[in-house]
């Protein structure tokens, strides 16, 4: 193992690190928010003058789409600046995403029940307030791990209760019992996960789907499944409209979902904050007499629009709401490939994993029930003998920033999460030369 | 007083009016939210292909400035669409806006301390959710009514206690008694009301906003000042930027305050759902054990940015930010007269209250301290004999609609609430004729 004190010629200054680290304030790294972390890199970088390969933000690294830009300045030409959009959304943008559950999941959810949403974040949050309130004895969310940390924040704001698992080690016919283990107790209304996953970026299985959305039925319990990364598990073509085969989904096995659907990541329009947010048929209809003391309705799906979101924001950006309306239509007509912009993402995760693995590092998630899982958005990483909190102040010295799997609800806290986004070819080559300066460091026994 | 089952020919068939309510399901219209009785409207229009006076809903009636368009439109081009914006705001809109309450407000909020919402709606929403967690035994906030629905309903939804009394009976010195008798009790966190107030119009005196301002720092309670019509008091030209006289503000008595400033009214810009919140100087650095619990930080201003405004939407649209900060500066440099764009409404607001008066409606909310309200946005109104719920279904029938005071916590529930940014001057002809029959059928003796 490495000794702190010896000297070595690292690409960033060791003393500026740790003093920067150490001004934050923050005692442990692992534990710190993506936004500490990238303040803390803003710093350094500032200070050292010296470029980091930034792995911590989950944000866009690609332009936005032209045809969602010109919707939306033809929208701004049109005058929608001044005029309210309705609460639940323009009926361009409703239908085109109704057509796009059906030509890209092969599911049906009626244009009404079809809303948008202030980014897919103000999407999980009112789920989070609404489904908390419906049933009273519901009041728990169960979230299967890893997942996007601001979402657990959300539940600490709002005073919601959560339990949670990680899925490492439930993969497969195992989930079954695992999940029913928290079910049988009676107090969970929701089921929340990422897929495409957030961080480890394993994909569920069309068994595991199963699983999942016949549990919910069998507790009624509703399932909230967040598809920021839709059609982005690069293995398979998701990207022909009304083809198999279709992105998997919860919705396939059972009819009490939420589906949440951002723009930000597979339409690269994280700017603007639009998402959608498609209500089942038969969820949007349900009643319970417990959400009228807060709510003044039993009605599911009047409350979610009329009570929660219209007091969330009144609705969302109404130029926005143009640019993605035409951004699916394009998509639906097949004039538009959106998997193909984005499948740069999994070119440059291919190469950087291999750049990992081959100095030293281990994949966390590694399979999809032994199958490996795809090249995306993100990954995961490990090196042996570090812990996260040491990982990601020694990878800070080669210029490497990434935030810990401790904050997202993993067992395996030795390991860090990368996105890819941000990272060009051209930065590749910097990349691999930093991690073979770290392996050469660190060598493992 | 007239009998409702006698055949009048009113310029509405009263069938199709009688039936669409009841189809509603709505046993009282009075309590029927604002978007109910614009459903209502709607039908009633399509069914009869008879055009409405629109005064139930309270949107801007004007185009957008052409200044934030462009820059909105600017922004979209150089590719903001794909990138997230920073949570706390883009420098331009937060530097511009600190320099708008400096030059139209005199006050001075550092532009750290400005951050954009989306629309003021979320940021009474986020103001709600922070300042009810602050201090534990300080959980409920205060209303100075008349008010806006939606904020009662954003406290039912979060499950946040109120209270409230109407401001009709305490006007001038009599206010401080009034408020007094409920800061004493030591449950109260904040005081809230709109100035110019929403529905009534009324807009509170310096002596008034003194008299809250001081009873806030006696008794440790945040004033949050609701501004969406900001400088929209007609009676006093607000438009000179560094020059007095400057828009009233309980900032300039106390520093303990979030003032909510919307583009929608006074920028005619509500469909990009830009707002910004201004949090002094003070408040903002303040810090308090209790909100740890559910923030994970002590600090009032970085949980309301890091904590609640991220998880509630990450951020306000890119392009929108730009718009609004083109808009800010343009009135600061005094290119921009953004109050000569909305005197529009005043102009209107003289003409219908007119009619009104002259038509046998007496003007509910009428003076501010014994001066004359201002001619704006809203004016209130009842007539002899007529509750709420009835006045309403009546003017109907002629054509007119408006929502009742009975949802906005006025105790003068005869009201109703007239808005008049939808009634365009050749218009007005046809309301003074609807009026006229009105008066004409039902007359008052």
């Amino acid at each position: 193992m490495m000794n702190d004190t010896m000297i070595r010629n690292t690409p960033i200054d060791k003393e500026v690190v740790n003093s920067v680290v150490k001004a934050s304030g923050i005692k442990d790294v692992s534990i710190s928010t993506i936004r500490e972390i990238v303040k803390m890199v803003n710093e350094i970088e500032i200070i050292t003058g010296e470029k980091f390969i930034r792995m911590e933000m989950g944000v866009p690294g690609i332009a936005p789409p032209q045809i969602g830009v010109e919707a939306e300045i033809a929208a701004l030409r049109r005058g929608v600046a001044s005029i309210y959009p309705m609460i639940d959304g323009v009926i361009d943008l409703k239908n085109e995403f109704s057509r796009f559950l059906k030509l890209f999941i092969n599911i049906d959810v009626s244009p009404e029940h079809c809303v948008p949403t202030v980014g897919a974040m103000q999407g999980s949050f009112a789920s989070f307030m609404l489904i908390s309130k419906f049933i009273k004895k519901q009041n728990t969310t169960l979230f299967i791990d890893p997942g996007f940390p601001v979402q657990k924040q959300q539940h600490h704001a709002l005073g919601i209760h959560y339990e949670s698992f990680d899925i490492y080690d439930f993969r497969g016919d195992k989930l079954k019992d695992k999940i029913e283990s928290y079910l049988v107790k009676g107090n969970i209304s929701s089921i929340i996960y990422s897929n495409p996953n957030n961080p480890s970026w394993i994909c569920f299985t069309e068994k595991e789907l199963k699983i999942i959305g016949e549990l919910a039925v069998k507790y009624n319990v509703i399932v909230i499944e967040d598809l920021a990364y839709i059609a982005m598990d690069f293995r398979q073509d998701f990207s022909k409209p009304g083809q198999p085969p279709y992105q998997p989904s919860v919705s396939k096995y059972m009819n009490n979902y939420i589906l949440l659907i951002s723009s930000s990541k597979a339409f690269s329009y994280a700017g603007q904050r639009i998402g959608m947010m498609a209500i089942s048929n038969t969820l949007f209809y349900k009643e319970s007499i417990d959400l009228f003391e807060y709510f003044r309705t039993n009605k599911f799906g009047y409350a979610m629009i009329y009570r929660v979101l219209y007091s969330l924001s009144s609705g969302t950006s109404h130029s926005a709401q143009y640019a993605f309306a035409a951004m699916l239509k394009a998509a639906n007509e097949g004039k538009f490939d959106f998997v193909k912009e984005v499948k740069e993402y999994g070119k440059r995760a291919k190469i950087m994993k291999k750049m990992f693995s081959e100095n030293g590092f281990s994949i966390v998630y590694s399979k999809d029930d032994n199958v490996p899982i795809a090249d995306g958005f993100y990954f995961t990483f490990s090196y042996h003998g570090f812990d996260s909190s040491k990982l990601m102040v020694e990878l800070m010295y080669y210029g490497i920033s990434a935030i810990s799997l401790a904050i997202t609800g993993s067992t395996h806290i030795e390991g860090l999460r990368a996105c890819v986004s941000q990272i060009s070819m051209e930065q590749m080559p910097i990349l691999e030369e930093r991690l073979k300066q770290f392996y050469s460091d660190h060598p493992i026994n």
